[in-house]
């Protein structure tokens, strides 16, 4: 059915160009962005809750959160702290693209911000195809998802620029492989800068917030 | 632009036409079908596994294994016995529609078998809008996913008719609400057929095998 091809390219190149305006209007703001992308339940928004927590203030940090339905993340990054935080529902869409983002960007002043951290919807497929104009896409990965995840989503694995390995603290009661895991991660995606740590027990978080410090001091 | 949404819509309709003739074939051969949906990670092949161990033999079994890329859930299923075992990859599609699983049905001699376990892409938004033909729409929750999963996910939660609660074994290591977890799926699908079970520790899944079989014979 090229038709339907056709069309699909066009929205894709259309939503690169909005990325690019994203990304411009970020730069001149100098606001470092983030683009958080994970399966459900991987700990995207516990994520955010922990670095804003170890943040404790040193950056002004501002929030958008992709969900098809509720303001339940976007509750819980300003309760954790983050100085705005703005929900888009996507009304069913299973993942954010530039518009959204666009429309997220028009509400918030710039230049009162270091750091935006991007929610996309949970999902290891289809937001991988679409950019939104932020300096890093960051993958979330969950030790109870599996080892399998990086053969079985390549897309997503091959795309990202940082990986974040979460909930190794259930390491112990899982059957988790780290060196195959590893493995098909390095294939896909080698040197990818990877963080292993756990929302839930702080371990390794120190040096993800230290990172996230020095990217958005450097923007 | 009315003219896409106008284009998914007749993709949708011409989708369930198909699903109506999957539908129709699997009911002259007497076989029972399901539509296994969960995130990335959540258990379904873990369950397939599980599933095929218990049953022992006494329902013949086809496994129709949706993904991305790789054949590694087919490798699994036939590993655990099933008697026949089909990869569909979707290339890059976050979901299996009627369709894909026809051309899987016409490879299959549907006269011997008694079961069939569809397992669709791990997503747990576009698989809901895509009918197949089978008899039960089963969701796999996973608890390390989190207790606000059905407030996330209406798409998904409402459309089911069964639920099954994966990797209950990890409750204690966790922070999973069950009481709010579930006042999210009853406000969605009361009164959904649910299955709490872990098939790491074997808890709770011969509730649901002596349901397959139940549902099986009667078909």
């Amino acid at each position: 059915m090229p038709r339907q091809i056709k069309i699909v390219e066009n929205i894709l190149s259309a939503n690169d160009r909005l990325a690019e305006e994203n990304r411009a209007r970020l730069d001149a703001a100098g606001v470092f962005a983030i683009n958080l992308m994970a399966s459900p339940g991987a700990g995207k928004t516990s994520l955010i809750e922990q670095t804003l927590a170890r943040l404790d203030g040193r950056l002004r940090v501002a929030v958008v959160e992709g969900d098809i339905a509720t303001s339940l993340d976007a509750d819980r990054a300003a309760a954790a702290g983050a100085q705005a935080a703005i929900q888009i529902n996507t009304g069913g869409e299973c993942h954010l693209d530039a518009v959204m983002l666009r429309s997220a960007l028009e509400q918030l002043d710039l230049s009162q911000f270091d750091l935006l951290i991007v929610e996309n919807v949970g999902n290891l497929v289809c937001p991988a195809s679409f950019k939104l104009g932020a300096h890093a896409s960051v993958l979330v990965a969950s030790t109870p998802e599996g080892d399998d995840k990086p053969y079985k989503y390549p897309g997503m694995y091959r795309g990202v620029d940082v990986l974040v390995i979460n909930k190794i603290d259930l390491l112990p009661y899982l059957n988790f492989r780290m060196d195959y895991f590893r493995r098909g991660v390095e294939a896909l995606n080698p040197g990818v800068l990877t963080f292993p740590l756990s929302c839930r027990t702080g371990e390794g978080l120190s040096a993800w917030v230290d990172w996230l410090i020095h990217q958005a001091r450097a923007t």
